[in-house]
């Protein structure tokens, strides 16, 4: 179930029609995922995420494609978005995950997730050191 | 304030002298962060801890280090843990992270998390296309 | 799958019964929602919790119903609580709330997700002057 | 201590100049508060980010000014960004909440917080009945 | 800084005194935490949190006073509420928590982190056998 | 749907057939559930769990079996982990939790929950009466 209906029709809409053919051209496929169907029952929320995601994940950049995945999934995994964490984790593989890296990539997501409960309990103090203006 | 105390003296404990020699080793470095000092009011859980983060932090892997780090920031991010945001912020640009690539992971790190607020607003149906399985 | 089982015949115990009417009468509908229906495994619980929800949500207030179940709902997203989010985005709807709004309520709580996590991850000082003692 | 500095001179690069001077239009005030200032660090991520912003909530609109911020604020409790807790809830105040309201919107959003725990303990599942598509 | 105000003299106002007598006797102690000098800036939130509080922690229990405060310290730890955790760890030493019964307690939460993050992340299918109406 | 596959033959792998053979043994039960079938799929991960997981929740405690459960299971409430609070409550039923201590249980939690949200939206200072140095 979910809290909107996706349009019938949707590229009747003009501009959702230019949001899924930007969608289609930048990634070289006709697949346009869920997500902007659902979110084309509202053309301008769409047109906003849609150049939100493209800027960010596709334009030229100082970290490979991969990497960028995996901070995404990490992110979705520690929210509990189902839907990113799978998106997300289909899009590493399709940039290069193998299974071994997936395995790395989740152990340390999941050793975050405990430490970051063991300092949140404890309340350790943060190191001077760590201060990048102390460093540079 | 913390919600333990970290022990005056604690390389008189000699599975805590362990724990930090090896810290040490692992790390070619003397300092020896606040977490640590402060774990070893339980050497189990210091030295438990300790053998964990280096196994998956330092050991040989499919990921590079900086890569690593900024896996665990996201995930630290997400959680609002300060002292993990710190030590591992500062261990990314340790391991030469730029500031145009941190401007970069922040913009991805806060993509996702306008993206899994939305999708978990909305609760769009997981694509089939997604699953591994029917795409290896 | 549920942690409870909802009782066969929940009526028959007359705490449970008080609370189902005040419920019904509350809502003026006949319709109970499945939260009151599992809750009734424990009257007690069930009791307390219908109290809260009825003090706070039906009393007279200097809030106008829909944005109740807007705050409602936007806490809900953030914790990724499935039913909430489904009960509380029906309800903003039942109060008024159009799609247009809807999709700027989702625009809202998606930026706020954003700028949540890059302000976690930058931690930026937080100005005095949003001190509302320095400002009233 | 914040990850990034804030530059000395912000607005000697032009890019950082005409996004606080259309802060300062947008606002009607000379304030431009800390998270501006440290985002200048990257012209880009600020730019972006204050586009954003000022997008949503300083667009014509149908939900009302204070509205929005409660919105804004809640997700902010709920994900505990400290930040943003604070510059929202002064936002509300600006925009007319009095104290009285305040109060009615924390105890919403702690009531929500006692019903997301409860019900993702429990599991219910979710009635048919929250389904737009069955009601509208 | 905080978002509210407590009051200066906030006995004067009998709502509160009743609350802050009744505090007083149910703990036996002259003692009254911030919590409460900040709620009253509300008396009626200050009235019905307390009321909560009070039911659901002093009550006649099936669970040891202990347990009940690392159970509330745990999810406090989960939801960063630094406030929370100080009271409630301090609660539980009062109530006889040891040093080592408090690492022990840090070690299950943060294992808990570990796996809430590798099974967010895997999405593992939940097995028959845990429904409780299979088992009963 | 799934981020991984379980393997079809897990134990033709001798480093799973160890883990499985520990994990019947040390539940004295031939049931192996879905979380380890699918961590076989990286028989190092699967390893470095189960070692975890037994090394903290099947040793010789300071903290009875049924808490340790409690504690887990209000973890996995707070990240909304579906699998680990199915998992862990039907543990701790399994260690003994009655329907009155489970309600109970619920009820804390959710009041961590009110409460979490309360004082992370006001912000309240911390006392320092709950430093355990103070009060030692």
């Amino acid at each position: 179930m979910s809290t909107v209906s996706p349009p019938q029709n949707p590229e009747a809409n003009p501009k959702v029609k230019i949001v899924f053919d930007d969608i289609r051209a930048t990634r070289g496929s006709n697949f346009i995922n869920n997500l902007w169907h659902y979110l084309a029952f509202d053309p301008e929320l769409l047109e906003s995420t849609w150049n939100e995601v493209k800027t960010i994940m596709a334009k030229p950049s100082n970290l490979d494609p991969m990497t960028k995945e995996l901070i995404y999934a990490a992110v979705s995994i520690a929210n509990s978005c189902e839907y990113c964490i799978h998106s997300h984790t289909a899009a590493a593989r399709a940039k290069g995950m193998s299974d071994e890296q997936y395995a790395e990539f989740l152990s340390i997501v999941s050793l975050a997730g405990r430490t970051n409960h063991l300092l949140n309990g404890i309340k350790v103090p943060i190191d001077p050191e760590f201060d990048h203006e102390n460093n540079g």
